[in-house]
């Protein structure tokens, strides 16, 4: 059937299309069948049927599809195959690796629905995937998406499998490596259910979004890059694959290698430290675990020819002080004058440190660190990206609604809540309103006496500030103990 | 917030509300979020942002909201916390009561997104269901729909769990059992994946939709009655599953047998017979996995009070000679009328029998059907639902267009494929045109002559018997082969 099309403004991560009751039927298309579209390559759309909406012979398109204009010739997709190797892995039977490659394709082309891919995305958490399945996923995934390619021998990268509040080091880390005369050019993501994605902190110096041919000129002018990689499609797969895995809160660690080594295989790198926080809460809870993992993560890397190694960090408390991208970005610009927080800088400093040694350079992160060249590397990093290369800590202010939470008893911090932090950071604004988040004034261990400042809540109006305050009186994020804490209260 | 609500043509199966950009950023809703909706009681929402197609303080709803009026109030729902008990499932974790009936409350609300759903579904399929479980289940699962009771103290009921062509033996045990004075009030369901549901035949006869009243009155008056079971809301919760099922063609035991009792339970059943069709290509594959179902299925029935039996048939054959709603109807007319094919009649008295003996009632379902008493009680039954009690099999014309496809060669019918022919009907129009479907002439094991009609197809319309065509010359549904047949053809 031959179709005119109409821009449907309804804002959906899925690719879904209005057909006119009749031209429904003519096809014999119902609510959540999937419609072949043919226009410069196939592309796949769920049904949706309307009387009103559109008229007999349009096709009404909504965001993820905008870029179709017809006419184009539509027609009824059946089930794709590789439903079926859903149904095998949910079976508990290994999968070859032409059918790894299957549901990867489909995946990338929309032609699994919702249900279809929560099912991949559960069979393989509930049964796993075998060492030899990751491999293959891996390659699956990197060979899908676009790839970068650079000329130095060498290019350095980092990555984070998640979970900390906080943590913003990769652009020190970047700024010391670098210095030091490696190529690290750093692609991030923006935040999904975090309060801050790297992504959304650098763009509170400069801009994050460019074309590979933009980031190519960033790079050859500053050795590194600190970018948002969802602009340059690396692994287009993994995105839709996260949109399953984060209302469930899992991420099978098969599937995080895969997500994590075909991105950094497309992306050209060829020496990367895997940072691997542990702990209650953390996506790893145990230290074996966390071995495992990066046993695990370093042979399929090998087998992409990758040198990865794994720093196993501690998982159960916030790094830095700043929460949200504003807050974030102060902590960042401190550290790289000399000042700010320590847990920052040691944690940047370590990483850099290990990423050097694993590069082959002879070269000391500390005394490049000390030395101010990662400020000024980090400086003509962000002139690049068209930033401000002066920008000072006290340029960066935080939203102006603020409160701050105290301590009603003494005692000691037994406890610093990651997700908890997290959520309220997140319901004062953060990400979308730059300037909200937290500051966190105390960390486990700390003494505490009555009216001492646990943490201070930053938001840009006070509607946000009220709802993150309704949020705080409800949870206790910054936990105090004291020794004769038998009975907390009566009421 | 306060809104106004208005309805959006979009035909969805899910509960889809528009929000304008101002009041989504207002509320911090994005697209998939859930929206709880007050008005009489509680209802959720999932959230689509738009610009243009509804104005600030406007909620367009979706069909399955239509009947949500404003003003009124809606807030940003959170994950419910049902969400953690599928991940436990997930984890393999055995759940507790409580668990399964907040998973089955949240799905009846409409709380769990796709992902969630389709992620629950899988895990009970990959990690199964205990028997505890599936006990709790099924309470949980009945406690949730209406409940249909009777003055009978016995009143019977069957079940089939699918997978077969034709097989539309219901109406003719209903006749025989009520014929015999048993209570019978028997619901069924429209097709979902087949060519016809036992509702879609009957309804070649007479109405199937009927409200509780309507039903009782029905049932006082013939002793049974042969209705939609969609229309009354017993397990309001299982077409929610089914919907997650069905794109995977899962069906895990555990699931189907809450599904099936807490239907017969909330349909006030006390004596059931549940048809377990076994082999190749239908649900259940070995005689051994038959076995264990019906076993399983007996302790849960007896959990819930209910007095279960078990009948283990050939799962890999089509019953009867029909397929599609007329088709099959003018079966069982046939077969009423002590003509019609053996199968369908051989498989109705040995079922009408066992609900029979299970029931206590001494009295012969072959003497019954034979005396022509079934098929007065049927006429009964057909006028008390508004239908033409005198119809006969020759008023039961098929549809104009029509194609049979003939033996090639020489030898025996060597399989018929359930799955094939179901397709074949699909696509000639069925369910939705009442008079497409097949006609099937051989089975099994007989001897067949070059040039012997194999099946035939009838259509409705031209277009469609031509995609029938299309679709038959790339199947083989009824195989035959000969001792010589060590080389089909070249080519």
């Amino acid at each position: 059937m031959r179709l005119e099309t109409t821009r449907i403004d309804i804002g959906t991560t899925r690719p879904l299309v209005l057909l006119n009751t009749v031209d429904a039927t003519e096809l014999g298309a119902h609510p959540l069948d999937r419609l072949r579209i043919e226009e410069n390559g196939t592309t796949t759309g769920i049904v949706k049927v309307t009387d009103e909406l559109v008229e007999q012979g349009v096709l009404g398109v909504t965001e993820p599809l905008h870029h179709v204009r017809g006419p184009i010739d539509v027609a009824l997709a059946g089930t794709p195959q590789s439903v079926q190797y859903v149904r095998k892995k949910l079976n508990d039977i290994e999968l070859e690796d032409d059918e790894l490659e299957a549901i990867v394709k489909d995946i990338h082309e929309n032609r699994l629905s919702d249900i279809e891919l929560s099912a991949y995305v559960s069979a393989v958490y509930a049964n796993g995937l075998s060492l030899q399945e990751t491999k293959h996923l891996t390659r699956a995934m990197t060979d899908i998406g676009r790839q970068l390619s650079w000329d130095a021998p060498v290019v350095a990268d980092k990555h984070s499998i998640g979970g900390v509040a906080g943590n913003c080091v990769t652009p020190i880390i970047v700024s010391i490596v670098a210095a030091a005369g490696l190529t690290m050019p750093k692609t991030s993501s923006r935040a999904v259910t975090s309060p801050a994605g790297t992504a959304d902190v650098v763009e509170v110096f400069c801009d994050v979004e460019f074309s590979m041919d933009e980031i190519e000129s960033i790079v050859a002018e500053a050795n590194g890059c600190l970018v948002w990689g969802g602009g340059v499609d690396l692994s287009p797969v993994d995105d839709a694959i996260i949109r399953a895995e984060n209302p469930l809160s899992i991420d099978p660690p098969g599937q995080l290698m895969a997500s994590v080594l075909s991105k950094k295989r497309s992306a050209g790198s060829t020496h990367v430290v895997i940072d691997i926080p542990y702990g209650e809460g953390a996506k790893v809870e145990s230290l074996a675990d966390s071995r495992e993992l990066a046993d695990d993560i370093k042979r399929v890397g090998a087998h992409l020819d990758v040198a990865v190694t794994c720093a196993i960090t501690h998982g159960t408390e916030p790094i830095g002080h700043g929460v949200g991208p504003v807050l974030e970005a102060r902590d960042i610009l401190a550290v790289l004058h000399g000042e700010g927080p320590e847990s920052l800088r040691l944690k940047s400093v370590r990483l850099a440190e290990m990423l050097l040694t694993h590069c082959g350079v002879d070269a000391s992160a500390a005394d490049i660190l000390e030395s101010g060249a990662a400020l000024e590397r980090f400086r003509h990093i962000v002139a690049a990206q068209d930033g401000d290369p002066d920008v000072e800590p006290d340029d960066l202010e935080p939203g102006s609604e603020s409160t701050t939470v105290r301590a009603e008893r003494s005692g000691v911090v037994t406890s610093v809540d990651n997700r908890q932090l997290c959520d309220l950071a997140r319901r004062a604004g953060a990400p979308k309103d730059s300037r909200a988040g937290l500051v966190i004034h105390k960390s486990t261990a700390d003494p505490v006496e009555p009216g001492d400042d646990l943490y201070t809540i930053y938001a840009e109006t006070g509607n946000k500030r009220a709802a993150a305050e309704t949020l705080a009186a409800d949870r206790e994020p910054i936990r105090v103990r004291s020794k004769t804490d038998a009975l907390v209260e009566q009421r």
